[in-house]
Order: structure tokens, then C-alpha cells, then sequence
């Protein structure tokens, strides 16, 4: 048996046809349109199903399900998109527009970006685990939490946004309007703006030099701090805190042994990932008496959004 | 059918006899031996269970199950604490260690304190709520998750424990050792020590006068504020914010419609009950396309334990 899964992005829309070991046999992508009404979208996004279902009959595979995941907030249990970021989708029903475009009769699921993409590591990344704290560091935090192999949805989907738990009451201005969101501390933009900050306050240092030749991104402070640059050890020393932080409040929450990590800054394995797992295993709650947690770096990268959400059926039957 | 619902204290242990309303029919305490070693805190616990049980069949009252609340870390599937809070219980296998001592063949269940509180108030509170978070502000703060009439125990029972995740990352020191829990800001001993300060700061105000007479509890800031005392309005003000600010933290993660506030705090309405309300609903992440959240303070009291544990076995067939 084969899964649809679609990877639906502010830029593109991915969607793929995924086998039972969560490989992708077949993948297109087509752009997305940024001021379209949600119908069209839902057209473009119906005839982007609709061409990997006859690539897939064509080759005679049979399709279990369809899954789809949506950067915001999705009513899973409803089929209904209640916000999307960056897409002009309100209080849309997902589920039944597809179904209308489409005449193939097969369940549609939906659910949150951040959901799929830790329901795909977690079964098919570094290692099989069935319950796990995913956290990509990107433009924002996304988190995922898996639990028993399912994806954790919370009260009427309203739940798992684990970017805009409080960090710092009272602290840094976040995307979301709010003050001290996890976000604003622990994503690569606030890392690059945190480097920038840095490179300002020292301008001779190693880590202004770095800026230089390779500019500010989520590497410029790892590079830097291969070449021992004080400035560069303290502030990913800083950086690394506010991600475990946010980390240990996810932990003492739902209590999981394995944290998955995603984002390019996932790579930078000893200056980060193992640090990171130092800390939070010394300062989580109960780290005295619980089994240690274990962090892991993300290893499906772009395509875990679409494994993830092929698997959404299959792990609804667990 | 009837349930016995035991809420084990630091200071007290607890026992109750609950009929299928909610109601306890019976009660009976004894006091916890601080320095008793497990087996004997174990005897005494069997004990009070048996008096429970022959009290009932006095009565010829049929008995369901036993539910037992821990302060504490519990492995409720495992049947074994962790972790107490003041009791010398380590590792300690409870549930077989009491069918030891009772030969009566009802299945036992454990939780922890504010589990079961949380699963009490959500079923027999002010109003019955399938999904609730539940957060008690006492010398510490406790929550309970209850997501389909069932507590949310996490991964291996590690979860649940609100009182420690971060508010203020490298804030104030938390009991736990670590530092910026929401514990530490938002327990109603913080609101005490942020009463200090304030009396320090501003001697001559109407709360260092009422602070002289009624000493300093959690009430003190309240009383000062009936009076108008702008420095009592602006502490409490903060201070629901910070209770406010974890509260959005637990919200973002579970999604919950209702919040149950515990503690002798809960009972300020228009002081606390309602501004904090209103503060969640203007601050929560997706409020302006999420259902309004409702506050409702606790009102089993220190029942809330004995009859939520009696509630355990009922809810896991749920």
C-alpha cells in the first residue's frame, strides 16, 4: 500500500507518494499562490493530488489515504483549515474542497506542518521512536509532539503550539504580537539577530570578521566559533540555553525521552545538538530521578512534511 | 457503587468513601509519619484504607476501586512512586506493597495530588468539563491536565508538571534548584515574597498598614487593593500576569476551552479571577480566531483530591 502525502508551504506545495517504509517513490511541486482566493488554492492543490494519483495508477500501486499538512492551525477532527500563515485560508474547509475536485474516494486527513513533520522523523528519521518533543528552528519554532506513535493534536487541534509558550515574561517582542514567546529567543532568525547584536557590541572579534565574508545566518556564529572566537562560544552558549529552556517546559509537560531537533542548525552536532542535550539533562525537572533524555538531530529534512503526512492515517489506526 | 478516594498529604493522609455523584459519604484522616520509613507509611496507608472499606460494608455499600494521590512523581501504570515531596518514598512499588496489606481484590490506582484534584474539580467543580487545565497556587504550583474525562499523565508519567516550566529563562530560584520556573513567580509563596518587597519599597502605602495587622499571606495584597491601594493594584496586577503568562504557555500546548484555578487565591473574583480571564483571552496565542478561554476558580477544595482519586478508575474506562 502507497500514502499521498502533500507538504503544503507559503512558497510551494509539495506532494509525494510515500511506501510503507516511508520512502518517497514519487514527488512534484508546483508554486504557491500568495494572494489566490482559497478556492484556487484548493484547485491548485486538488490538481497537484490528482497528478501523483495517476502517476501512481499508472504504475498500478493502490493508495490507502491522503495527507495534509498546513503551516497554522488546523481543525483536524472537522477537515477545516481555521488559519493558515502567509495563506488565505480562514476557516476553510480543507477536507471537503478536496473531496469535491477529487472523485477518488479516499480518507483525507489534515494537520498542522510542524505535526507531520515530527509524526515523519519520528517514525522514519534517526531512529524509530514513538514518543517524542520534535522542535525546528527556523524562521520560527515549530513543535510537534508525538505520543504512542500518534500526533498529538490537542483540544480541537488547539494545541502542540509550543513556538508561543512564554521563555521570558515580559520579554522580547515575538511575530505573533506577543512579549517573551519561545520564538523570539530560540528560532534562527532570533539566533542570526542575536549575531548581529554580538558582532555591533564586538566589532574586532572573530565573529565580525565571519559576518563579513559569509554574512548573517544560522552559521555564521558555529563558524566563528570553530575558529575558538570567545564572542562566538558565549553567544551560542546563550542560544543553546533558551532552546533547552523551552525544551525542559515541553519535557515537564509531556515527558518524553527523545527530543528531535530540526533546522539547519540541527547539523552542528558538537557545538550544538550535544551541549544542548547536556543541559537540558541537567536542568530539567526531576533530573535526578528520570532517565535521561536524548536529543536528536532531524535526518529527513525537506521531507519530512511529506512522510509525515502520508503516515497520518496509518498512525490514527494505532 | 461507591469508591474510596485517598489524598495523601505531607501532612495528613487522607481517606474518603465517594459515592457515584461526586460525593464523599465518609472521610477519615490520620496524620503522616515525616520521618516513618515506606513500609510503615505503607502500613498506615493499608490501615486507613481498611477502615474505609469495613466502614462501608458496614453500610453494605459495594466499593468499585481504590484511588490513591501522591505528592509527587507516580508511575501510575507501573503503580509506583518515584518521587515524593517530603515522604520517604523512593522507587517504591505502593500498589503492590498495599495489596499486601489488604486482602480485598479492588484494583488500586495512583496519581499525582494535583492530578487528581484536576480530574475532581473537572468532573464535580463549579461546572463538568471534559477538558480542563487545572492549576492550583499554593506553597507551590501544581496542574493537572484532563483531556476526554481522563488525566494526562505523559510519557511514563513524566508529565504534568507545570509548576516547573519556564516563565523567566536564568530568572528567580525556583524550590526545584533551577531557575525562572512558573512556580516561582506565580505560586501564592511568591505572591507572599513579591508582598514583601512591595512593603519595603513603599513603607508609608495603605499595604505596609494592612501588611502591620494581618500579616503577610496571600490575602494581604487583596485587602489592601479593596482599600484602593495603588500599590496593591499594581503588584496584583503583575502577579496575574505572571499567573496569566504560564497559564497561555499551558494553553498554547493543550488548547483546553476551560482553566480551573486553585488555591485560597481563586476565591479574589473581580481581583484576580476575572482580570486574569481577561488577560489570557487578550494575550493567548490565536486569540483573535480560538473560542474564548474560561477561568472558573476551584471549588471542591480540599476535597478536590479524595474525590478526584476516587474518580481514577472510573475515568480510564472512559
Amino acid at each position: 500500500m502507497y500514502y499521498i502525502g502533500v507538504d503544503f508551504g507559503g512558497m510551494s506545495i509539495k506532494g509525494g507518494l510515500v511506501n510503507e517504509q516511508g520512502r518517497i517513490v514519487f514527488k512534484c511541486v508546483v508554486p504557491t499562490k500568495p494572494n489566490g482566493s482559497s478556492d484556487s488554492i484548493a484547485d491548485d492543490l486538488a490538481r497537484l493530488i490528482d497528478t501523483v494519483i495517476k502517476n501512481s495508477s499508472a504504475d498500478k500501486l493502490q493508495i490507502g489515504a491522503i495527507g495534509i499538512g498546513f503551516p497554522g492551525t488546523t481543525d483536524a477532527k472537522n477537515g477545516i483549515i481555521r488559519y493558515a500563515a502567509n495563506v488565505n485560508f480562514k476557516d476553510y474547509p480543507i477536507v471537503s474542497a478536496i473531496n469535491e475536485r477529487l472523485s477518488c474516494n479516499l480518507p483525507i486527513l489534515i494537520s498542522n506542518d510542524a505535526n507531520c513533520a515530527a509524526l515523519g522523523e519520528a517514525m522514519y528519521g534517526q531512529k524509530k521512536v514513538d514518543n517524542a518533543i520534535f522542535v525546528t528552528l527556523g524562521t520560527g519554532v515549530g513543535t510537534g509532539i508525538i505520543i504512542d506513535g500518534k500526533v498529538f493534536e490537542g483540544f480541537n487541534s488547539m494545541g502542540a503550539e509550543g513556538g508561543h509558550i512564554r521563555l521570558k515574561t515580559g520579554g522580547a517582542l515575538c511575530g505573533c504580537g506577543n512579549k517573551g514567546c519561545y520564538e523570539a529567543y530560540a528560532s534562527a532568525s532570533a539566533l542570526i539577530k542575536q549575531t548581529k547584536l554580538a558582532v555591533k557590541k564586538h566589532s574586532g572579534s572573530i565573529l565580525a570578521e565571519v559576518s563579513q565574508t559569509e554574512g548573517f545566518t544560522g552559521k555564521t556564529a558555529f563558524i566563528a566559533a570553530r575558529k575558538n572566537c570567545p564572542v562566538a562560544l558565549a553567544l551560542i552558549n546563550k542560544y543553546t540555553k533558551y532552546v533547552g529552556d523551552g525544551m525542559i517546559s515541553l519535557l515537564n509537560l509531556f515527558g518524553s525521552e527523545y527530543i528531535i531537533v530540526g533546522g539547519g542548525i540541527s547539523r552542528e552536532g558538537d557545538y550544538f545538538i550535544k551541549p544542548l542535550e547536556e543541559y537540558i539533562n541537567r536542568y530539567k525537572y526531576g533530573h535526578d530521578f528520570y532517565p535521561k533524555t536524548k536529543v536528536m538531530a532531524a535526518s529527513l529534512y525537506n521531507d519530512a512534511g511529506i512522510i509525515g503526512a502520508a503516515e497520518l492515517y496509518k498512525s490514527q489506526s494505532k
